[in-house]
């Protein structure tokens, strides 16, 4: 397994699971004169922190994290900042079932043939929702940097189930005003109905997550393989969960025309600006001085408390009743592990572009 | 820009501009003993030409493949793998407006700010999707690893602009039965006669390309940032002109309940499978033994020959006519071009996966 | 700062200074199913730790390592392993001259140019000794996957200044029957001497390392930019303090001819070996079937106890004399981080090299 | 094979075999806006060319480079820049012997099981010097980026066999003064007159070439695994017939002692240098305002036309006599090859280090 890396110059590499000594991740790239502090971490942690509502998990962790190296005198050094969250709530239990049998929706059958056999089982080992601490722990500190040069990333929750938020009732100040994390009080209290309904149904639901970011310079994202576009595609989707994405009108652009679709530029005051956004802020896959638009789709939560057929470890077939404590729905938690990729993925790209010209490379040595 | 490199042991690099001396692709890291010949890449090539139906650009280029190194007596060394296709229609003409005026929907005005105001306007240059050539060619390669222990990649056309084929109309065997490459050749004359309406409006179209892979052994991808979907998604969304990308059920999927989303297993004869596919082929970023299902979103061509607001390089408003040659909808092209990303996505998981386990290790070495 | 990572699939990412709260390494990409105790890490980082003779720094730290994560049950599990040592005995002290002065030799200088005024002075920071635990630690877990397929790796002490053991003094069961680590009890006796007699003067000395390896399959090693012996040159040199590296004849091989530089190829009972060996294992970047070796040239330690002319921070012309605890010379301690980066190089080259050839992929897929 | 690619930022990519279509390189990350023209690397290639003097092969190549993409009206465009040279002199022949005996000193016995017996025999396939074309054109395009800022790279001969030039002799305006690129026309004449008694005994020797480069900024190389040196190490060690590196003082070091090895800082108007060179320019693998000094050993050309003993592609004991046009002693051109590879490895470096520091960061995006 080499997949424990993202980035090329801001890299953070994760590790951990979910019912071992503790979770983790080791930035390296990030720029020294950094102001950071663990509260900057923390604060991020929170965000994504189990027993926040009646929506999450009961499993109770204080997720407190420890910044190891990288940091001297309240700034980054220039060297790697290792964090490291220990995990705490690990009560000794029976994990009977979930050792010998696969959980339909999880990562259970293919770990196993993957890896010859061998498995961690507990609690998901290192496919739980709990790898999410390092890639939110990033993300705090990518945020942070983006913010000193006027970049800002915000995520919340655009649809829980059927319910969602139209883009003209998105109020941004009722974000945190609600446990759903949804731009729309009202929406949120319909969703939390129906959230509710199935929790008495053992049952569970999926939603959307909308990302926005503002304050991009023009030209970030490199050409081809490395677009903006596509290593957000690549670092959404490769949160636990998350079945697809799309930037700007996304799927709906498909079933658009060309003359409607196209973006116009205009200029104002020596600014070059585009009349409309369904690009969703990419051209080419270089962000094109509009805000930054990506939504993600969220499956429902595999783990459900109902009966379900499935196969044991020795290839019999066998029905299965995952207990314990889990989600309803994910999204609301998924929230901040959707704004920590997307300014995680920022934060490398901005300092590739750094090298993309001469005119660059003189600003800086000469 | 360190952009053009894709993968990690199968690894491409492609180059190359639409009106520059060629396009080009090295592969590095294909195993040796692969037998490959030039017809094998020029199939391939052949399904992304232009010219092939009155829905294509009439440019007309013949798109030759050379192939330069790492081949030797029909067989592939282990050696970079060095592919070059020359540019032959680059007919001089007068490219003024292009030069000096920003094409909505195109990626000029991003390309022109980062790259300080240097840029090849002829044809998009290296954002032309004359760029796919090298993916292409590079697919083909992968596509014939991937054969050889029974892995098959198919793409087709699941929509134009509001015409889809819905999955129970599937005719795979209708696939090339029609310049759109749709499996259905009802649903695909109905798209071809919207495609006609917008060609005598000077308008475009979108639409989906779908994707499918069979005979994937179960482990392939890297857990976290590597997983199969997420690369996947990277792989596709790098495709000019492609704003979504889903997996499975994707955005449905969102919609769905557990008890409905999670695919239960069974066990028959020794063979684990599952009796539903919602997940497309993928548990917790790993393939799971069904097959992979994955959709992109393509937007409607940029390049219309309506007159459109926009800005010159100087910075003032104007308004631009984009003539000469272009596809009113790129999807029936571009279908070759996913399969190829995702023929390529896949060899390099396969030999990735290769050591994910001392059984394996000890499979070569002992 | 991107360089904290080493090797493409058995990859190591190594974090830390040497008075903040610990050191340690992120080892992803080791396969699944080896068997994996903390002993077996500690008997290694025991090999480097201080307070261990006469010529050793008295800095007492126990270098306990904790497997944080990727072991289950006494088995790697194919995810990443963090590894954990707390720094201890950071006495709180007067770093003053250390915080304002450049030392000669020391990497002080360019740490603060490079990263705009922000360093971590205390003890060299990340450029300290203590940075070779990560890689030690690391090397433990390498050394075990390459025994499992019959690969041993052996360094030692070939000279101590001008005290040197000669190819035909070298006898292997002595390495551990002095504190030099040398092959050859009677030359490190006179070593020991010499390193008392500059100890008594307050200067230091350097020496050369060897390492072996013994059981390498043929063919380990990608051609051109990372043949075998480029990328132990990388992992070698880049362990501070190293000033050169030669693989085989080696700087002898310059001034020798052709006729008695090749070695000639035999045969016997079916196996192929070379009858001399001044290439030292490698041909064309590859390993070639005979024993693999490589020299390291250690400079003297930089930290002396004599006054030194120096400039300070701010710039002006001053003198420093470097106190606190000090090895006289660092070959011994340094010895087993030798072999660790050579341990760590030939297992990514072992796992890279299992995508050679369709041979090899049919024998994992077919 | 994975190992076709050097760099991180300034990436380059070779293909090519002896006997192919031709040789190739793909430069991926340089910035946009420089100038550049095919004679900037025909010079270059020129410098390695063949038939320039009577100690090269009379092999008759042109090796003239076309520019295929990433440079438009004269300038580099910041897209992939793709040079072809084309194989010209490959007469068709009898390669018999080549083909089923392994020449001793060459890379032909380790590729062929490496790659499952599929082996490019021809003039020594993708392990022949030719490889070294694309390097050096690469080299070409880094050195002009590094003159840009006013970084020198210069690489000359300082040993054939047994005949050095002392520092204390060299001149550096002799270097282009004899065919040997050596520093003192006269140590050339009495090494020429050496080289010329080998070949009369068809024979071959090896020798040292040494490289420098002026105008660093301090603070280039990333601590730990990517240093400075370290990657130099790399970079040279993986051209062929590099047998050991050296940085500085190199193994002298190993037998210096530190009161004489450390090198003094003073300031002088502000400006921090360094009273000796011991350490050859980089300090905790950081460039430290001094010089950089490096020195390569390469080792004897392996074809020699005596018969020598090796084994059949059967496995048999065989003879062997190595037919054809080949260099007594590669070291003059392999000059500009060492060359090259240094300035690669510092533009890669020199990008790199962009965004070291927040200073950096906001230099350019504030």
């Amino acid at each position: 397994m080499s997949g424990s890396t993202f980035g090329k110059i801001f890299r953070i590499t994760t590790w951990g699971e979910s019912h071992g000594s503790g979770i983790g991740v080791v930035i390296d790239g990030c720029p020294a004169g950094l102001d950071l502090k663990e509260k900057d971490i923390q604060d991020f942690l929170d965000r994504r922190k189990p027993g926040q509502s009646k929506y999450t998990t009961k499993r109770n962790e204080a997720d407190s994290v420890e910044i190891l190296s990288g940091v001297f005198e309240g700034k980054t050094t220039g060297t790697p900042i290792s964090l490291l969250v220990r995990n705490q709530d690990q009560r000794p239990r029976d994990y009977g079932s979930i050792a010998t049998l696969f959980r339909p929706g999880h990562a259970d059958y293919p770990f196993t043939v993957k890896y010859g056999g061998i498995r961690d089982y507990r609690g998901g080992g290192r496919s739980s929702g709990r790898e999410t601490i390092g890639r939110v722990a990033a993300g705090a500190v990518a945020s942070l940097m983006l913010k000193e040069i006027g970049i800002t990333v915000q995520a919340y929750t655009k649809a829980i189930g059927p319910h969602y938020v139209a883009d003209e009732d998105i109020h941004y100040d009722q974000i945190n005003g609600n446990s759903l994390y949804m731009p729309n009080n009202e929406v949120a209290e319909k969703a939390g109905e129906y959230i509710s309904s199935l929790m008495a149904d053992r049952d569970s639901c999926g939603g959307v997550i909308e990302c926005i970011a503002d304050g991009l310079p023009v030209g970030l994202g490199e050409p081809v393989f490395d677009k903006l576009d596509a290593l957000l595609a690549q670092a959404v989707v490769s949160i636990g969960a998350v079945k697809g994405v799309e930037i700007g009108d996304g799927f709906a652009a498909s079933r658009s025309v060309g003359s409607r679709n196209n973006d116009p530029f205009f200029s104002e005051n020596g600014v070059v600006s585009k009349k409309t956004n369904h690009a969703g802020g990419t051209l080419g896959g270089l962000s094109d001085s509009s805000r930054l638009i990506l939504r993600a789709a969220v499956k429902p939560t595999s783990s459900i408390a109902r009966t379900q057929h499935t196969v044991s470890v020795s290839g019999e077939n066998s029905e299965i009743t995952v207990l314990g404590r889990h989600d309803p729905v994910i999204v609301p938690r998924a929230v901040v592990v959707v704004e920590s990729m997307t300014a995680v993925t920022l934060a490398d790209l901005l300092l590739q572009n750094m090298a993309s010209s001469m005119e660059h490379v003189k600003k800086i040595y000469r």
